[in-house]
């Protein structure tokens, strides 16, 4: 039986607080293991009101997804920055969202894409449609070239996170962000803007 | 009750496929999903003689890991070619494990690391006992240098791992090798043998 809450259906800060634990939720036990009922409970609301104004654990997903990672807030400052510069940006961008509250976003993203197909889809559209995507645009790649390099970016940012935030492999767990930057920013350049190996 | 078998446990493949089992059900399900019971009806033997041979699902899990992939198979060839060649060896011998059978077991490796603390730290000790630490010897690394060069190309390739065979983004999901590395290997080179930031 649903347990009675104080906090109001129509409170306008409802559908924050389901965001908020949802987020926790997520990054905790990835999209699998969170519940809507442990979701419900962590804002203190009944499991209908999360589906009220959500419709599905999967739009859920998505929604947290998109708060406190603005894609365009991020990439939008590689233009300012210059493309001879965006090593340097994207992966400084990179580090402020996983070293903020907003990686646990990113940890459960990983999490979610590599323990199952739906999981892996739902990174796959993330990526695709809200980061490389809005990359390349700024850019302004070679359409038939941006691809191939939006997919080695990720590549190595994921690589990243996932040896810094989830495996925590030292030295890189705790090396501090100029250090980073310094290893990984010409990684990054040079397959935003370096030559590529002509297809065979 | 357990299901009497017609398999003799004292028969001399009975650890083999036991093993041949396990490898598949940590591919399909991850290392939390994969069950003794499970993995025993797949060796069509009794679950108690899982335990009789692996002692743990842990002890089994790593047993599952040294099989297929030799570390020293592999790594060995990285002296033959030389230091210089380090990042084609290196990322072809990656490529050849993961579009192997084997790969399954590299899947299963990613996803327990991300999944939970235990998997994480059976992939931690993985990549530094088996993988990286030999790395480091074959290639004579300054000692002070070495644990961050490890980390450095461990990303890169965990980093593709994921992008190439678990998202299954494109178009790494089905490029060539040849490709690849053309690509990859001017990376773990750089991260092997080239210039590092100096500490702050």
């Amino acid at each position: 039986m649903a347990k009675r809450t104080g906090r109001r259906p129509g409170s306008p800060d409802t559908r924050e607080a389901i965001l908020a634990s949802a987020r926790q939720a997520f990054a905790e036990r990835g999209f699998d293991g969170a519940t809507v009922r442990q979701i419900a409970a962590g804002a203190e609301v009944d499991p209908a009101l999360v589906h009220h104004y959500f419709g599905s654990k999967e739009q859920l997903f998505l929604d947290t997804m998109k708060v406190p990672i603005d894609p365009r807030t991020l990439i939008d400052g590689i233009t300012t920055a210059g493309v001879d510069h965006v090593g340097e940006t994207l992966i400084r961008a990179f580090l402020r969202v996983w070293d903020s509250p907003a990686g646990g976003i990113g940890v459960a993203l990983i999490r979610s894409g590599v323990t199952n197909e739906m999981g892996a889809r739902l990174l796959r559209e993330f990526l695709q449609t809200q980061i490389l995507r809005r990359v390349v645009k700024q850019l302004d790649l070679d359409p038939a070239e941006a691809p191939i390099r939006a997919a080695l970016i990720a590549s190595q940012l994921a690589g990243l996170a996932m040896m810094r935030y989830i495996i925590k492999l030292e030295p890189l767990a705790s090396a501090a962000v100029d250090d980073l930057v310094g290893m990984f920013a010409p990684t990054i350049q040079r397959y935003a803007t370096g030559p590529l190996p002509a297809p065979r």
